[in-house]
């Protein structure tokens, strides 16, 4: 394996379309088949957890309908295995929460000609405005 | 390689170092040393830079001598072959400016029984006030 010359848009793509399917209530436990059954790593707000199905009990849980995000930037890199790292910086807003500041760093794993989340840590900056 | 159980401490123990170097103007460029003369990639607010040369040249056109700096969180995932993914959130005042919330994503590769920096990924979130 070596570097994957698409990184770039291979990231952005795949933010688009992960986001789309998170953003909505109705598809988005179906999430957790991008991730894989045993080795996915998922950290959300501090809380670890791995494999698939443990990541489809945590998307069930969350209970917000309406998501307004914008993100502010989408970073990515090549990485040595064909796998892409992502960093994405956005402002987020569920149901009539204010809106924050969060960060989501994803690192995908090539599957032949197709990727799997390896990695996803997410945090949310409750006390930006400070 | 397998899954380093300790990687919260590598994780924790790294970003104190190097933001100890980072944050001092006199050791600031010494931070090179911590990436690969070749393969190690930086994103610094978008621009993508690769090997320690460059990054040595980037860090040393950061003109600023003060800065206070805050960890929201510090995110770390044990990776297959034997490294760390840690991800920082956290807020960032350099000299007279504004403080802003910030993302920096690292991706630490073994090497003996230390560690490089292969990815690097910084982002401040300049606009979070909005």
């Amino acid at each position: 394996m070596s570097l994957n010359p698409q990184y770039e848009n291979i990231g952005k793509e795949f933010v688009t379309q992960y986001y789309a399917m998170f953003d909505d209530p109705l598809q988005r436990v179906a999430v957790a088949n991008l991730y894989n059954a045993d080795s996915s790593f998922m950290s959300f707000e501090g809380v670890q957890i791995q494999g698939a199905v443990k990541i489809a009990e945590k998307l069930q849980g969350l209970t917000f309908q309406k998501i307004n995000r914008i993100l502010t930037a989408v970073d990515s890199q090549p990485m040595f295995d064909g796998g892409v790292l992502i960093s994405v910086l956005g402002r987020l807003q569920t149901d009539d929460d204010q809106p924050h500041a969060y960060t989501q760093t994803f690192v995908l794993k090539p599957i032949g000609t197709s990727f799997f989340v390896q990695h996803d840590v997410f945090r949310l900056a409750l006390h930006d405005m400070a």
